[in-house]
């Protein structure tokens, strides 16, 4: 069987078996970051992303904002733990013929979010590649208390979005988008979310994997889906690279967020029992079965 | 000015400007891994290998080895800076016209070797790629106490390695080769050495770098170094992927060690001032200068 058979989230259900937690791992395979001990107070996160030119970037882009995107989508990952990012350690795979320039202007790219958010750049590899190819391995740092994870969304909890959604890639958005670290961090120390987890494969596939993670269903609301201009709703739905937010609360608690904050953060609809699947509720209150399809990278 | 014009020693070289230490970091890029702040007693090593096929590695060559390199490679690096690895992420490039047993039969090969070094495989990216594509970011841990740099490498230390070098790529050894943490925590526990790396680019532009860091020049004594069988000592001095430990020691240390261990590790030259250069004394016992040209990625 080819993994185009069966996708990359098949595939990574196959390869948790390979696995092997020991006693200091808090959480593996299956969340935005794993999760380590660290100290009495805090956990350590760790985070890899690998970028291959022609998916998820062409060499015609400008190379500071491919060094950006690549270690942004890193610190999105650690900022959806509800942690704050440390240090990077940088794989590089160029081809032999590429400008040394483009090279500097990816690092000085990716140096300027490093810079932004706290972010150590460590160390590297670089090795030859016919096509560039950018892995950032991320730590982080989140207290104990505050950790979010992917499998604590609760039956009557609203789910949120921390911005609008759809078109990133046609757009360039996923080049320039800022890491919502801010706004994590923000939720972790004041609001509690129940789960969180940054939206890079789309919304329908991201909750998905909430949804499962915490063996519960959910309905969203149609006409409370923030959708991004020129963007149709579909494409707000199933589009990648939104790195918005994607977090649950508590009823009371969602409440005091929606009242302080009502236009930052939107509630798009609520946590169900498992047998409710995952559900669409129209303009007219009618509400149906969603399809589970999203961006699936094979 | 393109990549291959400059070498993968001369980018780095360039890109050691992009980085940002903070507090939190004792040593970033050149060395073999970056060291960080962890606790009172220790310091938390990491790294991180890229693995691209055509130059690394073959689709033809075991998927299990290759799964197992990949690892392997990354584990050397902590044990060349004394310490114990601990954790890693690992993102795959992959096909999507892969074999799904070739990808598990990798993980299968990494987890093997994880296994036997204690290592948790805790996380991970897969993404699509033409050509399979394999990073490993890992973790590690050593006590302040026995860390180990390519900085300190001292005027009349003995220069070591810890077994016969050249031949890796033809004989299928840089797939099956065991990374040296056994040895190297020997070492730290009970022989401090002042410099030690592990030889992945060859024994040349891997003392080439020890010399660099720690500003001093050396002898090696060609009778001395051990070669492998079918491999000429041309081969022995520039080939990559031993994985074997280069070491200096001080001079009273290094006595010891070689009257404990005279098969085990060996005495292959000495640290000489910088103005020395890298020599080489042939059986004759005449000296001369050794270009510092190795194995080099471009």
């Amino acid at each position: 069987m080819r993994v185009s058979q069966i996708g990359e989230f098949g595939l990574i259900d196959r390869l948790r078996k390979f696995q092997n937690l020991t006693s200091r791992i808090v959480k593996g395979i299956g969340d935005d970051a794993a999760v380590l001990k660290h100290n009495a107070q805090r956990y350590q996160l760790v985070t890899t992303d690998m970028l291959v030119e022609g998916g998820h970037f062409l060499r015609s882009m400008p190379a500071e904002k491919i060094g950006r995107k690549a270690l942004a989508c890193s610190i999105s990952d650690i900022a959806a733990m509800g942690g704050l990012p440390t240090a990077a350690v940088v794989s590089l795979g160029i081809p032999e013929d590429l400008d040394i320039a483009f090279v500097e202007r990816m690092y000085a790219g990716m140096l300027r979010v490093a810079r932004i958010f706290g972010v150590s750049l460590v160390g590297g590899d670089t090795v030859r590649s016919k096509k560039i190819t950018i892995n950032v391995a991320l730590l982080g740092e989140v207290e104990k208390t505050r950790l979010v994870c992917r499998d604590g969304a609760k039956v009557g909890d609203v789910i949120f979005v921390s911005g609008p959604l759809g078109g990133s890639l046609k757009s360039g958005r996923h080049l320039t988008f800022t890491p919502r670290v801010k706004e994590a961090r923000f939720l972790v120390e004041h609001f509690k979310p129940t789960a969180m987890m940054d939206i890079s494969d789309g919304l329908v596939g991201d909750l998905g994997h909430i949804l499962k993670a915490s063996g519960v269903g959910a309905a969203l609301e149609r006409g409370k889906i923030p959708v991004n201009r020129g963007v149709t709703f579909r494409q707000a739905l199933t589009e990648g690279e939104d790195f918005e937010l994607l977090f649950t609360l508590a009823k009371p608690v969602a409440r005091k967020l929606i009242a302080r904050f009502p236009r930052k953060f939107h509630a798009i609809g609520q946590i169900l029992s498992r047998s409710s699947g995952l559900r669409l509720m129209n303009n007219d209150g009618k509400t149906g079965l969603l399809n589970l399809k999203a961006f699936a990278h094979f």
